[in-house]
């Protein structure tokens, strides 16, 4: 019931990439993969060096939203990733156009995620992203006990159902001692387009208390915006546009700050060839 | 990479449950477990006998949504499910209370699942509603494929990343065969408490199209209504309220019809005693 105390725990780097940022949360529709694109998209406007894969294998959701769906090319054995506005892609999406569900078994799958980490030409990085499935379930444990994580973005709305899963992610993130680089509250209000009030559609500050609470930093709170999602909806993610995507460059370089603090604490990092 | 083949499935019958329907999204955060909560309380107000299975083991919302976490008792081998508002509960939330999150590996979830549907003294009941977690994933396979089904329900939004997802749900119930009541939209529009004008967050209209392009039943349209989110985050579903309930007393009717259909084509129900 427990998952693979850290010792036992084999975390090889990837080469190349220095790193790693999981993107996850309780629940699912909370935003989740918006935040990992626009975070990679702003990421790589900043002139990093950026690369985004898609864990959610049975709902991947990043080719629609990066606007990109074509058949990565394979060299010897290594696949190489897709690449859109400066950022290096990978997604079950790409293998399985369409709407045919995949419903493959808990072992196949960790096989394709150990694949997409470690079988993909990703090249010199220094961010690569990973989108995570929602949840605190099966696949999410198995990547974070296998990849060298260098800290973790949880995702949450202000209401108390998402707040209830995010705090499980949370926990889930600090049993396998991954570094929490702090929450993220998305959806947080909604401006009227008509009379430009505020909306707190779904509650409001809830993640910013929960936070507190389970001492972590707060990332950043992102409005419930019908422009990120028509973004994401046509493949335009809102970090391209200037003075809308601010918020999104805001996030990158909370970001960036957050990796170097937790890559400190971790200790100096080593890298291995191949 | 293809589930098994209907001829090999064992769907056996539970005994005293008239119909099984499955609420189902294939992406995370639409609502489903809002839909299925206020369904399941609807039924129950309408005088029938009602149970709700939350299958969400990862993410259990139900316990907070109706408002009731306690131990379930066991008597003998059978476990004892809650009641609240008339509706007859069992959730991984009553088991496993609190921030933990559940890391368990696949087949000691299916086997959970197993004991929810056949180990809990379920009694007579007209409607067994299920919460399934969101997605095509394993779990969800595993479930449809072993449980009598009579029906499922796809929840999604209008955005163009839900319907992608539930597209994918459809097709799943349809690879095992089993029959899709319909698809329900819900955050259709919001309809701004200060103005009173119409805002389209997540688009408008898309649930219906799909339900069209994919040849199934559209069951209905729900607001983006900060009250639906109150009442599952206070434990007070709206479906209990005079008049606000409304459109969810609609939706239980509409399944009601819609059941009575599926359990005529799948020919005369058999039956078996314990």
């Amino acid at each position: 019931m427990t998952p693979n105390q850290p010792g036992q725990i084999h975390r090889l780097p990837i080469a190349g990439v220095k790193n790693l940022i999981a993107v996850g949360s309780g629940k699912g529709g909370v935003g989740k993969t918006t935040i990992a694109v626009n975070l990679a998209v702003a990421l790589a406007s900043l002139g990093y060096k950026t690369g985004l894969m898609d864990a959610d294998v049975y709902g991947p959701n990043v080719p629609l939203m990066m606007g990109i769906n074509r058949t990565p090319m394979a060299f010897g054995e290594r696949i190489q990733p897709l690449e859109q506005y400066g950022v290096r892609l990978m997604s079950m999406g790409f293998l399985n156009p369409g709407d045919k569900p995949l419903v493959w078994r808990g072992p196949m799958l960790h096989s394709v995620i150990q694949q997409f980490l470690r079988g993909v030409d990703w090249g010199d990085l220094d961010y690569l992203i990973i989108d995570l499935p929602p949840g605190t379930g099966d696949v999410q444990l198995s990547l974070i006990q296998t990849a060298p994580i260098t800290g973790a973005i949880v995702v949450t709305t202000p209401s108390d159902v998402s707040l209830e899963d995010a705090r499980k992610a949370v926990s889930m993130f600090r049993q396998v001692r991954v570094p929490v680089l702090g929450i993220v509250e998305n959806m947080s209000y909604l401006d009227c387009p008509h009379c430009h009030q505020r909306v707190d559609v779904f509650s409001y500050g809830g993640g910013r208390r929960t936070a507190d609470e389970m001492q972590v930093p707060f990332l950043a709170e992102l409005p419930l915006d019908p422009q990120v999602r028509i973004g994401g909806d046509t493949g335009s993610p809102i970090a391209l546009r200037k003075g809308e995507g601010e918020p999104f460059l805001e996030l990158a370089r909370s970001t960036v700050e957050r990796t170097a603090d937790a890559a400190r604490q971790e200790g100096p990092e080593i890298e291995i060839g191949e």
